[in-house]
């Protein structure tokens, strides 16, 4: 079958290679010919190995019918909906990276997916190379998700691990990860907790089965976390990350939350380090899983695309029964009506204040810890409640972080 | 489509029960609509809500040609090898949970399957609920798989972990997972690493494309473990753990081995306590992946398959590119062509006739360690040429345990 490419950048040049280097061994186990026809691009790529098969023009590749698989690797929304809109209706499999897209595009897709009868898979979208989406949407068919839980950002994650590992402060830590590329110039998608917003409604979306968009979800990111903070978690046992979480309440509302999170040394998720990335999920059948690797990089992530070329190839002639509904009406719960317990950094307050406030609170302390500083963890209550007691108690709070239990 | 089950032990009435409560979400997320017809079981279950679709004649299953589907969860070879091979000849999906099975016969039922254009899966054959079958063979498919290191018996992670963590004996250890239920009767196939061992020939086979049978396969269990290993291995920063392990070699022999191995605390592996398993493929193009989760239990086997059922229903016209080859001859290496660093724990040597023998080598100790005893972790080299120094320098060895490196 043949394929085009839009956007020769490095997913999409990865995707070449794996295409081009690894068809035979594709040929012999998964018994799918593919064959790479063209590559759209608005730079010259004239050295380039695939330099003749580039193209400008995406009529070139819309037009063209006998291209039955369109990998989007542009990146945004705009064109990539447009272009990978027009494939869809034109009868073309597309397979995507973009989560961007999924995210608040998905259900549009999946839609003219449906009624072109060809398929619109988007594996790598989240947690490059590890397996995720598939996994969820067919491992645990005959399971019940309540909850998941990941650290989905590899950007963040590395900063975090420098400053708990290193002591490094977050400014060091971030100039780090841009000196080794893992940072972009401009980082607040990764460092402000967008990235991991945009996995995990797309997460959200497949196991509840209706679309979660990116608006009005909770989202706060790691930029104001300080060493204080890190040294205090670990007096409790627990280290920081960013934990992109999403959970159906009682009530049928789901709960989309990206946040730092105090999590226990002992859970899995906190031996998650450097730049790796981890999903969690729960299921009423198979407890937790959890699921873990390297969540980017050219040729992981490019391995998960061609992993969904495959199988578009292997079930060409029916579309998978895959994805979500329409969103659903005030579907998103808020995060202050959720239970969480929190972890509380202030100016120096009286113990009993804060005892007659919250009842029993953890104090925490650490060797050298400011001693105008009071930090405490408090019992597990509804945030909007807990956040009221700070206030009226006229804590001043200088940071203040959830505690999950994973 | 119509589900019929081969023994109603543990997994097949949880089978029974997640189809049975599942149905309406089934069919909602995946388009397929399951209808359980008949299970076969010698033994009589008057008071089971399934009690009318119980049958102790497999010909009653076998001849119904309504039956599209049929889930072996009965155990051991005989009679679930014969049952299989006529469901598959009559044109029927298999769906199976036994490792044995699929360890001794996988290949003979996956050509009968290829013949007859029909599936025979296997996800709840390893790790139980974690899904690692399909991800390996669908997600990794642009991927080229190097190596697979797993914790995949519940049982003997759970004993070792209660050594480590508790500083239980392995005797008392034992005694309480057989209380919990965790452990047979009868430990052998878990304690010794025979269950372990059918897992990772079904792994190596299906990442290295053709059989890899348990016969030939050096296999050695955690019997002989003392809490002395554990307190040198935890002075080097280390874990001892089961692992299943295989690995291309560059004359492309396969090497299998189950062995204990010494691994880092630092490694993802070593955070894997009590009953949970998991899985890390190493492949080119994705780095390290991990699957983790608890690799038992009713419910979450019983979803494992489960999801085989719904696989093999919405691909029933079709049968999945799936599976392996033929073993080929002489495919297997020995463990003592393999390189390794070994922990060593011997009767008192002089360290002057250690150092002359291996180099450089780590000496371990621990507060209140025997002084008749000496440990030592030497450099890596070929397995036989370390033992064959050991023998020559007459060190008499009372423990000697591999040094994995995940």
């Amino acid at each position: 079958m043949n394929v085009a490419i839009l956007g020769f950048g490095v997913v999409g040049s990865g995707v070449a290679e794996v295409i081009t280097k690894n068809s035979d061994s594709i040929l012999k186990n998964s018994d799918v010919s593919l064959s790479l026809k063209k590559i759209l691009d608005i730079r010259d790529f004239a050295d380039s190995p695939f330099a003749s098969l580039m193209t400008k023009n995406f009529e070139d590749i819309v037009n063209d019918d006998d291209i039955d698989i369109v990998v989007e690797t542009m990146g945004g929304v705009n064109p990539a909906f447009d272009f990978a809109m027009r494939c869809l209706n034109k009868g073309k499999h597309v397979v995507s990276s973009n989560k961007e897209l999924v995210a608040t595009k998905g259900f549009e897709l999946l839609e003219a997916a449906r009624k072109n009868n060809v398929n619109f898979l988007f594996e790598a979208s989240v947690g490059g190379g590890i397996p995720i989406i598939r996994p969820i949407s067919r491992c645990l068919a005959g399971n019940r998700i309540s909850e998941i839980a990941g650290i989905l950002n590899g950007t963040s994650n590395f900063i975090l691990t420098k400053m708990i590992v290193e002591g490094m402060s977050f400014a060091d830590a971030l100039a780090l990860a841009q000196q080794l590329g893992y940072a972009e110039k401009d980082p607040t998608a990764d460092v402000e907790g967008l990235d991991a917003m945009r996995k995990i409604c797309i997460l959200a979306s497949l196991a509840f089965g209706s679309h979660v968009y990116p608006e009005g979800v909770y989202c706060e990111g790691i930029s104001k976390i300080t060493l204080s903070d890190v040294a205090y978690a670990d007096s409790a046992d627990c280290v920081i990350k960013l934990l992109a979480r999403t959970r159906k309440l009682e009530d049928d509302k789901i709960l989309v939350m990206v946040t730092p999170c105090l999590i226990s040394k002992d859970s899995m998720l906190a031996g998650v380090n450097d730049v790796f990335n981890a999903c969690l999920v729960r299921g009423d059948a198979t407890g937790d899983v959890l699921m873990y690797g390297k969540g980017a990089g050219k040729l992981a992530t490019a391995s998960a695309v061609v992993g969904d070329v495959i199988d578009c190839a292997a079930n060409d002639e029916k579309r998978k029964f895959f994805g979500w509904e329409a969103a659903k009406e005030n579907c998103l719960a808020s995060h202050l009506e959720a239970d969480t317990a929190l972890y509380i950094r202030a100016e120096k307050t009286d113990k009993a204040l804060i005892d007659s406030t919250f009842g029993e609170v953890k104090y925490l302390s650490y060797d050298g810890c400011d001693e105008k500083e009071i930090a405490f963890v408090t019992g597990t209550a509804k945030e909007a409640d807990l956040m009221g007691k700070l206030e009226t108690a006229g804590i001043k709070v200088l940071s203040l972080i959830r505690v999950a239990d994973y």
